[in-house]
């Protein structure tokens, strides 16, 4: 078993970090980390508010030798004393904390601190481990012996999951798009104001549309041997908050280089990631992408659990009725799963079976 | 006063005509009608259910008066017992019995049976005051001294005030558009199930984007002296469902013939109206749309009421990043207000007025 | 494996009945009933409602080989081709043909049509696994091979698990009782309306406050060799729905016949069921009961499935600041699961094991 | 026109306060104070947050001039300058700074800290208009020409209205509650959380019942010349928070120490408040209680708004099966507008018109 250390353990993504790895075949929970403020007490202690009450928040029970544990501080972490980290710090001290782990370790991150950079990959199970390859280039441009791989915003998870076969088919030309994000998104001390949430929308979401209209470019881009050419198309996203706990849907307006129907996009995506599922990654669907023909699904709370929270689920696959090679389809995706915790252990699988080969 | 009669009176509609008209300077209420199942009794026991419990869906108290009256039975209604017919039936009675009715009698409709008809406008208003003229072609084709003038689509009735500035001053050249729309639009009985709605979002609407992407054009087009040459732009849209009662939102995604700035279309937006409201018709609002600065909204339950529910609320107006000539914004309008009854009444305002010149 | 056949299939019981007994290692779903318009069909088709969706609401996929099952017509279903029945018809049909199937084969049944019979108990796993003995006076009386077994109401299902411990060492005197009770409890077609229930309390249950103040006493009493003497305690209940997806929650108001504290009646919680738990019956959970202190526990949507939806939390026992030997708590129990489906099954398992000694 | 002042003017009930006395014939905002945070800033600045979004809560719009009005400090503020206080602070700040108002000048207060002082009454609408006389004890006592008048908590302030009439004709012996309170009780910054509200109930409010328990008894009771002696009843309470925006709903199992049946009690209520209503107070319903035969009602949503919010609205009133003289109903008020500022406001009407004679 391999040790995996969780550093921002008492945050929501740090435990469901928690949740994903109850059970784990090859990863091993050696070690947990957080702030100053928690350092010191165990795990159950940490997560207690000032009201006595546990902020765990996870409908799972927290198991008893994981809530036994000593929360160490995340700024004096030695990160040698673990095979792998798994950091779902925000991005600040992400920032200034990773690249110190990576000087050692591997570190698979949950923040968005370092996908910008032209040596670094954001790598999406089954849609782009090509790019893993980058991760060599950043650890000679840097030195290190590890590694930082960060996974993508959780809204665009699902997104390029559902592009990636449009794209390999047809060519992706361009994307219109809103989406209707769940309020697990904004986290959870305070998170959102349920007074602003409670039978309402709300249309904006800060820094949000910036990283939906930039990344999928990047992840569905082309590695070059020493970086990613990003792919050319362009995006545009209304980002929008709904009543939902969790489930991000996008409605996307899609238009591609070759033209296509509704039933050859369908084709593609049901026939997508046969290869990828072959790794028998343990995170790992059994589909990437599942199609409904249920005019009324995807929903929410009704598909976001599809494939233990890892498969995306597309519906309503139409012709557009104006755009030029213009199909439209409504996608969903588990944004605290796909999207963040889940999504990114499924990244350290594969990088540990195939691009560390340590199992 | 003008003896207006409410045909349809029990469902939520005509309810909210109702609520609509109580104080109305011009319409006295004097006969309310509906199907033969309420026929013959009073208002107040035509609205009670298996239960013993009132039907009454508005937050507004019911009028004692009001609960009094006799409903008489819409199929054999004497039109000429009143001045205006206020038709809020489902489309199958409206396609039968308006006709009728409009022999003798003006009526304005919430219905959609008419408003696909080449003699027939949509007005809405504000925005096309101009094809009332195509209410005398309809009156001479077909022999009425009355005539039908329905109300648009409730998910679009937003969008047309907030794209005819835009219209007028750069010319809309196509719309992309994902809308969020409130409960109320599915009405009540039973309306959509609370197991689907709760925490949830349904992306489908039967039989909504068709309308929704051919009404604009009409209601934008331009009178002929026949009949309405549509606009030439086109729209697509995807129309979906959320846990919200009353508001329906609009992201749209408008590409504009001429170059424009947020600045300009802000500016269009806040000058626009100024005739109609000079008008000083009872239902209209001192501004058709306000602008809002504030980057989260506008919101459903927060602006929903804006000038008595018939302002559209316009926000985060913003370049586009890849659309030429393009600009994105959010608008929300009142469904069950703009939408639908207040909207009718205030088309049925200004025909007696300025059609009809009753007043 | 036992050959069970599910009647009432295509409802939301029914539907969660299947759910339950998937991988169950003593049963195996044979036969699948319905009403006549469902018969003939195979089961994935009889779910289809007239748009074409599927009326499948578990959140959990149906497996394709009960979707492939044949639905048969529940008023000739020939009881003799299973070895036991599950029935989850609405009262009515449940009143006509279950006593038909227990002429040969045992009747599990979630519907309410022969609880108050007097030679038929109320069995609710862990609390009066005694009064069993009763259905040999059912059959008895009856003539029949089989019998028929009533799960309880949903909403005491808790209740009476948490009372049993206090009644048990204390003696119950009194209780009064609030409910808020959640949504999926009054089933899905059309169910509640979202109109009514979206950002609301609806403080009416029809027909639900009489069973909540009958049943316990029946459940909580003594048999007699013959029947079953109420015990002699009164409750009186007001009973709320809230919206709230699954669970229901009591706030009960304890009097108890000798005094008790807080942490008596804890102890008493904690240390209850372990004989029932030493059954290892497959749906049993670990602990009946789990006692959280964290004041703002129980909650519906974090505590619903402990224990696999059938323990029941409960929290807040504090001393009644004015009655008489008085407890106050809260407790809190999965409606559909351990006030349903589920729950019927653990009585089940433990008729055909501890009753009928089949396994 | 008295001159009145808010202070705590920024935060929700504050805003509550503005709305309630725009337009109002005998009062008019003359000053508004707050933190030193907002103090020096105009009324709309100091609302704007960090993100520049506004967090004016009321769907009313904030008038112009209010909007440009200056913030004063409240903790130098001068209570010369105005007739009237208005104090919606916060228990600490109320606990320091009303006494230096009230030197000079009459304090209304929505804050708690003085209610339980034996010199100060705690005055609700209609019910114990005479414990008013309390206050000139206070000014003596006190050496004050002002005086403190606070308002009831939230949560009684319905119940307290329902049972006044039961008291007066029956005597009240007991009382047995359990609330199932709104989210606006609990503020917005930060308010609760949108992920403890959705689909949701949190049984617990901290430092809730006890208030709940104790200030009914005082508010019932009796003004001996120098102090109120409480009712001799008892009240045991369970608060819950429910996923509502506005609307304390309060399911009451009373005891009378005459029997009476809910006819009688229904009449009581329907008959209640007369003399009150006939003083014509501004902010003053038609009626204190509306009794409801619809067995679904009060609901929240749909009766909060009850004559303008100041109307309690009693449903489902009937005989309890167990309780000796028992009857059981549920009672729905405003928690902000009867139960808090508006609430207050009618007390100042009150006291401006029948105690200081000023009107």
């Amino acid at each position: 078993m391999l040790r995996i250390a969780i550093i921002g353990a008492t945050g929501i993504v740090g435990q469901q970090a928690i949740v994903s790895l109850i059970g784990h075949p090859w990863f091993k929970i050696a070690k947990l980390a957080a702030s100053e403020r928690s350092a010191g007490k165990n795990y159950r202690d940490a997560l207690k508010d000032a009201n006595g009450s546990s902020r765990w928040w996870c409908t799972e029970e927290l198991p008893a030798e994981i809530g036994n544990m000593p929360v160490e501080d995340a700024s004096t972490f030695d990160p040698t004393s673990v095979d792998i980290i798994f950091s779902t710090m925000d991005a600040g001290p992400a920032k200034e904390l990773e690249p110190k782990y990576a000087k050692t370790t591997p570190v698979i991150s949950t923040a968005s601190a370092f996908r910008y950079e032209s040596d670094t990959p954001i790598l999406v199970g089954g849609v782009n481990m090509d790019h893993a390859a980058l991760l060599a280039v950043q650890q000679k441009n840097r030195g290190w012996k590890g590694f930082i791989s960060p996974k993508s915003n959780c809204t665009i998870a699902g997104l390029v999951v559902s592009l990636k076969p449009i794209q390999d088919a047809f060519g992706v030309k361009q994307v219109v798009m809103t989406s209707l994000q769940a309020m697990s998104g904004a986290g959870r001390t305070p998170g959102l104001s349920a007074m602003d949430m409670m039978e309402n929308v709300v249309p904006y979401i800060p820094g949000e549309e910036p990283k939906v209209e930039t990344e999928p470019q990047k992840i569905l881009g082309k590695f070059t041997g020493e970086t990613i050419a990003d792919a050319a198309f362009g995006i545009t996203a209304t980002c929008t908050r709904v009543p939902v706990i969790d489930g991000h849907m996008v409605c996307a307006f899609v238009q591609t280089v070759k033209p296509c129907t509704p039933e050859d996009v369908k084709k593609a995506m049901m026939n997508y990631g046969k290869d990828f599922a072959e790794l028998h990654l343990p995170s790992s669907p059994a589909h990437l992408i599942d199609v409904t023909d249920d005019p009324f699904r995807p929903q929410p709370r009704m598909d976001r659990e599809n494939g233990g929270g890892m498969t995306v689920t597309v519906g309503r696959i139409r012709k557009d009725p104006i755009l030029e090679n213009g199909i439209k389809y409504v996608c969903l995706a588990h944004n605290t799963k796909l999207g963040a915790a889940k999504g990114a252990l499924q990244t350290a699988e594969y990088l540990v079976k195939n691009y560390l080969k340590l199992i």
